[in-house]
């Protein structure tokens, strides 16, 4: 393997000395960048995602365009469930449905339980082929949903505002739900390590639904299947992040899942988790997504903030507090990018 | 004015001595009740805001049928931006519209500051009613979203995820967004205190929104107008409640906002923020809404763990830490109080 040219992303996530803070946004291969738009155009979400041309040109954009130090790979993390016989449909806008929800053992049974190196051969391919056209100049990212958060899309089977359907499963019918999370784990710890053995730098672990959860039911039903997961991949030195979006009440616990990193959403403040779990992992985060609609001067005063409530020393990668929104002015995108790096030296 | 028969909710909000934990629930009086829907087929959900005896009705109904401590008048939040003259259409499952959603100067200039006393005097009729029908059985509390939260829906106009809008107003143009705040402030502060000198018992301040902010966005647009409001409010001895969903980030700060009790959602430990803030302030919540899908089992389990966070002694109110669902069946939410009223004994 040769060497990096940027590995500011890999050495901050293992709290190593670093010249300046490292930025890359989650959903950064996206709707916002007028090139993948384009190649959006032409193809529909899914096929992009199965077509490891099309994954590796939007997964590189980015980095071309508005210089992040972290690529990760354009997929999607309810691929799992369609490889495991849910049928899935994306719908621009409104999010992605299954017709077909599970709700009790009978809609589960036909759940097949799939080997993601065969069934989800294409991430890999994806993962093999943007390695070699990145050309070592930046780390990949590679990842996917959480158990709980998978499950929660195939219960739910589309958006939710009050979650009704999963919760009904986990108070009614816990042991499906163990059940179902078990094999959604064990899937999930394969594909991980088959990711990094194409290639992949690091994995993150998406818990978009974790904050849902009350504290008691998010170490019981989505804490305990992440430790297994990190537990159980096959990794050389190779950081594992996990983001558990509105997980505030369990940091500690979360601290000691095995994760290398921690992403924290934007109501969280880095300086008060950094005092509270210490050093034994790194930061990422946590820039509100929507300071990007604001003018520049907006942007510096709250990178500066960000960076300021990290504090010094190395172990923060910079990200915004969750996905970058389909409407930003990439002008932004870009400035944000330049001012981390500019303004993060002096942190260092 | 007669005495309470039934007063324990005004000595929890208090932290006097109390036999046991009073409940009530928000959203009580809603679509779960069959007699609530009897009344709402005949008439359209803001006609039985405007019609005193209706409100009235729908108030009472909870006490009625599943014996809650206190009662909350029937009305809604955003009558208020519908009094300042925007066109408010209410879509059952679908929420509340503006179509002309306030977006700048030149949409905010035809906002009326009105007098509550005079244009909502529908609401203090229904509060004088139902004082009167309730006969002296139960406080009842009225209510107001803070300013943040009816600025959100203003400038939203309808349902968000990201709340583009409200975010690209304040970074934006926040000289604008701290007069309309201000404004709805001074109308609040009236509307409320006129509510207390109809009879309300107590007053419950909604941010239901508060917790989309960053932590410094949430003290400058939110917690400022809050505190500002409460300073300003008419009463004796009335207390006034402040929930800000999803706010676990300035549980201290929001403690000294000058409210008497703090609603927490389910996403927080009772016993963490009672340790954390001391004993200035009661506490109300939190269960998990969707606790009540589960079985009687699950619900009395987690009534016990609820009780058993807060601790003994007084200043807990049991709630929900969110409205009660739409199709919770009121067998469970009879059963809750049911449960609350045995279990608490044991803590006093």
């Amino acid at each position: 393997m040769t060497k990096l040219k940027n590995d500011l992303f890999l050495r901050a996530c293992k709290r190593k000395k670093i010249e300046r803070t490292p930025i890359w946004i989650m959903r950064q291969a996206g709707r916002y960048l007028p090139e993948y738009r384009a190649v959006r155009k032409k193809s529909d979400f899914l096929t992009m995602c199965k077509t490891p041309e099309l994954a590796a040109e939007v997964t590189i954009q980015p980095i071309d365009i508005i210089g992040t130090d972290a690529a990760i790979i354009f997929s999607d993390i309810l691929i799992v469930p369609e490889a495991m016989g849910m049928h899935l449909e994306m719908h621009e806008g409104k999010g992605p449905i299954f017709h077909h929800p599970i709700r009790n053992e009978n809609d589960a049974k036909d759940l097949k339980i799939f080997d993601p190196t065969k069934e989800l051969k294409y991430v890999l391919d994806a993962v093999s082929l943007t390695k070699k056209e990145l050309n070592s100049r930046v780390p990949l990212i590679g990842f996917s949903g959480s158990p709980w958060t998978l499950l929660t899309y195939m219960v739910e089977g589309k958006g939710s505002k009050s979650f009704s359907e999963i919760k009904r499963l986990i108070y009614n019918n816990p042991k499906l739900a163990h059940n179902l999370l078990e094999k959604l784990s064990s899937i999930i710890a394969i594909y991980l390590s088959a990711k990094i053995e194409a290639g992949a730098d690091a994995v993150q672990i998406f818990d978009t639904w974790g904050g849902i959860l009350s504290p008691n039911d998010f170490e019981e039903f989505s804490l305990y299947y992440i430790s297994k997961i990190i537990s159980e991949i096959k990794r050389k030195d190779e950081p594992v992040i996990v983001f558990a979006k509105g997980v505030h009440y369990k940091t500690k616990k979360l601290s000691k899942c095995g994760a290398d990193v921690i992403g924290l959403d934007w109501t969280m403040s880095l300086k008060n988790v950094r005092d509270e779990i210490g050093k034994d992992v790194a930061l990422q985060g946590n820039l509100d997504p929507t300071v990007l609609y604001g003018p520049k001067s907006k942007i510096k005063d709250e990178v500066i903030n960000t960076l300021k409530s990290f504090g010094e020393g190395s172990g923060h990668i910079f990200n915004l507090g969750h996905g970058i929104l389909p409407d930003i002015d990439p002008e932004k995108a870009k400035y944000l990018v330049s001012c981390v790096k500019e303004e993060s030296k002096k942190f260092h």
